[in-house]
C-alpha cells in the first residue's frame, strides 16, 4: 500500500485563526483511493521548517501533498522551498500568466504585478488548473515519489484535487475502498445505534455511524479488488440498514435533505412555497442550493414581525393576539397563506424562538412550530430544541425539519 | 518567547473520519497567552511513528501537547510512548481509578477491567481531572520542558485546557498578544497588498492580509508586555490603514459585513426590506443571524420566478419583457416594490444568475444586479463574478454586495 503525508503551510493556521478543513478532505479522498495517510503536519510561513518537514516526509512517504503557501506575496514560499528540496528549478508558465491575467481582466481590474509569481511552476511538473481562482496548482514526480501542490482555500483546493489529482494518483492506488452514506432525519445518534448496532461490528464493509448538524448518518465502506466486487458485499447491508430504519432514511448517497425534497416536488410536479419566521430565508436558501429548484419553488416570504404576517400572508390578528406569533396557529395559517399568496401547491411556514434568550412572551428560545398546508389538510410539527443560546443551530434545524416535512409528505410517510 | 507544539494522535484522524477541532482550539489558547505554537502533527495509533514525533517536538519546543490516545482499548499509546521517552514510569493513581469507577456505577454501569488503564499516571506528573469523561489528563515537567496529555473528545479536552493547564502554561507566558481584524469588502487582496503593503512588512505589530470568502480582511497582531501597551502600538497603525484604505473597510474586529449593517440600521433608526431572486433568502438569512436584526428588519421577499416578481413585489411585466430578470431595470424595481410591500425605509434587491449554466437568455452565470431604494432615489450596481460554475459562490457573494450597498448607503461613501 503506498502511503502519503500532507502538509499544510500558514501561520494563520498555527494561530488558530482558520480552521484546517483541506486535511481532513484530503484523508479522505486518499483513503478512497486505498493510499495510506501517515502523517500530517502544519507549519508556519517559514523557510527553514518547511523545508525540515517536506525533507522529513520525503523520507517516509510516497507520495506529499503540500497546501496553502501559493498566494503572490512574500510570504507564500511553498513552491519555492520545496523546489529547493527536490532540486527543481520554476520558470514562468506562460500559459498561466496568460489566464491570471485574463482572470484579473474579466473583473474589469488591472492584475498585479506580484501576482505574476503565481505563474512560476516547476520545470518537469505537470500544472494543475485553478477553476476557482488565480493560483495553479503542480505536481512533480521524481525519484519514484510524488509531490502535489494546491492552493489553499478549500473552494479551489477540493474541484482541483478531485478533477485533476485523482488521475495523477490514480497508479498509487492499491484496490478500491468505497463508501456510501446512509442519511437520515428525525432520530437521534443513540436510538439509531439501538436499531442497528450490531451491523456496526461487521469487518467488510464497516458501518460507522456520524451524526452531524442534528443529522445522524451511516457510512458503510467496503474495500475490494474491484468497485463491483465492493458494491457487492455492501449491498446487502445497506438494504438491511434501510429495512430496519424506515422512514427515518431520506436516501443513500444525497448530499443533503434539500437535494431530495426538490427531487420529490419535481417527481410529483408539486410547487412549493415557504413562510419563515425565524429563519428568516434559511430554508428558501437551502432549497435553492439545488440547482435546477427553481421548477419546483418560485415565492419566499420572510414575515419576521407580526405586521408583515397579517399584511402578506393573511395570518389574522386574532390568532397573534389569542395564541402568539409563536404557535401551532399562527403557524398553521402562516403556511395556508404563503400557499396562497404563491399560488403553490404546497405551503409550508416555520415560526418560533431562535435564541439567544426569549422573545419576552415567556416561551423558551429553541421551540419552533413547523407547519405544512396543501389546501385540503394542514400538518403542524413543535419542536423543543433545548438549546436556549445556540440561535444557529435552531434556525438550521428548523429549517431542516420544514424540509423533512415536505419530504414525508411527499412520501407520504408522515 | 516559549515554543509550543500539539501533537494529534488517532488514526480515525488519518482515516478523515473526523475534523480535528482541538488543533485549532489549542492554537488559539495558546497564541492568547503569548506562546507561539510552531509546528501541529498528527500521527496515527503507531508506537514507532508516535515516538519520532515526540522526540523531534521535544528537540524544537518548550511545550508538547498530546490529545488523543488516552483511551482504554491497546490501541491507546499516547502516554505508554511519550513516558518511554521521557524515561518516566506509569503507576496507578489510586484516586482516579476509584472515580473512574464511581463514573460507570453513576451510569448505572460496571467498569470494565480495561478502563483501569486509564488511572496509569506518570510518577510525579502532574493529574488533570477529567469533569466530562473518564480519561484524566497529566502533565509532566522536566528538564526545562512541559509536556501535557489531553484525552481526544473536544467535550473533554477544551475544559481540561481551560480549567487545568491554563493555569500550569501560565509561568511560561511571557507577555501578551492582541490581534485586531480590519475588514473590507469590495477590494481583492492583491489590490488592498498594493494600498498597504509597505505596512506589512513590520515586525511589531505585524500586519497581516487574509483573504476569505471574497473578502479581503488585514490583521494587526501585536505583542507588549501588557495589553495596554500591545493597544497602544497597534494604533497608530490600524488608524493608518484604515486612513489608506478609506470606504473599503467597513470596521474593526467585526464579525461579519451583517453586524455592521445592523448597527447602522439602528443607529438611523431606519427598517430594511429585502428582495432577493437568486440568492433566495441568502441575504435575509445573513442579516439575522445577529441577534437584534428584528428592530430593523420585518420583510423579506423571495421572487424566484418572474409572476413572483410581478405580483408580490409589483415589477412591471414590459420591463421583464424587454431586458429581462436579470437587468438594472428588474433589480430597481424590485428594490422599490420590496420596499412599498414591507412598508419600510429601505428597499434592496438582487437578481442575477448564480449558475452553474445559464438561464437561457445568453446572460453568463455570475452575472448580477444588485439595488436599493429609499423612495427619493435608486442605486444600482452590476457585478460580474466570472465564476460559472460556482453556484454558491455567486450567492454568497451577491448577498455580501447587498448588504455592503446597504452599508455604504448608510454612511454616505456610496
Amino acid at each position: 500500500m503506498y502511503t502519503a503525508e500532507i502538509i499544510s503551510v500558514g501561520t494563520e493556521l498555527l494561530l488558530g485563526d482558520i480552521l484546517n478543513t483541506n486535511e481532513r478532505f484530503l484523508s479522505r479522498e486518499l483513503a478512497s483511493m486505498g493510499i495510506a495517510v501517515i502523517h500530517r503536519s502544519t507549519v508556519g510561513d517559514n523557510r527553514g521548517r518547511l523545508a525540515e518537514e517536506i525533507k522529513n516526509a520525503l523520507g517516509r512517504s510516497d507520495i506529499l501533498i503540500l497546501s496553502g503557501g501559493l498566494g503572490p506575496t512574500p510570504d507564500d514560499l511553498t513552491k519555492e522551498v520545496c523546489c529547493e528540496v527536490l532540486g527543481c528549478e520554476l520558470v514562468e508558465d506562460k500559459e498561466q500568466a496568460a489566464f491570471i491575467k485574463a482572470y484579473f481582466n474579466k473583473k474589469g481590474m488591472q492584475m498585479p504585478q506580484s501576482n505574476l509569481k503565481q505563474a512560476m511552476l516547476p520545470v518537469g511538473g505537470i500544472v494543475l488548473k485553478n477553476d476557482h481562482g488565480t493560483a495553479p496548482g503542480a505536481a512533480i514526480e521524481k525519484d519514484g515519489r510524488c509531490v502535489v501542490f494546491l492552493p489553499g482555500p478549500p473552494r479551489e483546493l477540493e474541484p482541483m484535487f478531485k478533477d485533476y489529482v485523482k488521475p495523477i494518483l490514480q497508479k498509487y492506488s492499491d484496490g478500491v475502498i468505497i463508501s456510501h452514506s446512509i442519511r437520515t432525519m428525525g432520530i437521534g445518534e443513540s436510538a439509531m445505534a439501538e436499531l442497528v448496532g450490531d451491523l456496526t461490528e461487521g469487518e467488510n464493509p464497516t458501518v460507522a455511524p456520524y451524526a452531524k448538524d442534528g443529522e445522524a448518518l451511516l457510512r458503510v465502506t467496503a474495500r475490494a479488488v474491484n468497485t463491483d466486487e465492493a458494491e457487492k458485499i455492501s449491498a446487502p447491508v445497506i438494504k438491511e440498514i434501510k429495512r430496519r430504519l424506515g422512514g427515518y432514511v431520506y436516501g443513500v448517497d444525497y448530499e443533503s435533505i434539500q437535494q431530495r425534497v426538490v427531487e420529490l416536488l419535481r417527481d410529483n410536479g408539486k410547487k412549493l412555497a415557504i413562510a419563515e419566521s425565524c429563519t428568516a430565508g434559511y430554508t428558501a436558501k437551502r432549497l435553492t442550493e439545488i440547482s435546477g429548484s427553481s421548477e419546483v419553488f418560485e415565492c419566499g416570504i420572510v414575515s419576521y414581525s407580526n405586521r408583515i404576517k397579517v399584511k402578506l400572508l393573511g395570518v389574522s390578528e386574532a390568532t397573534l393576539d389569542q395564541y402568539g406569533a409563536v404557535s401551532e396557529q399562527t403557524a398553521k395559517e402562516m403556511a395556508e397563506g404563503v400557499r396562497k399568496a404563491g399560488g403553490a401547491d404546497i405551503g409550508v411556514s416555520v415560526t418560533g424562538i431562535a435564541g439567544p434568550g426569549t422573545d419576552g412572551t415567556g416561551k423558551p428560545a429553541g421551540l419552533i412550530y413547523i407547519a405544512l398546508s396543501d389546501g385540503s389538510m394542514t400538518l403542524v410539527e413543535k419542536l423543543e430544541t433545548g438549546r436556549v443560546s445556540d440561535r444557529e443551530y435552531n434556525r438550521y434545524i428548523s429549517a431542516s425539519r420544514v424540509l423533512n416535512m415536505v419530504r414525508k409528505y411527499l412520501e407520504k410517510t408522515f
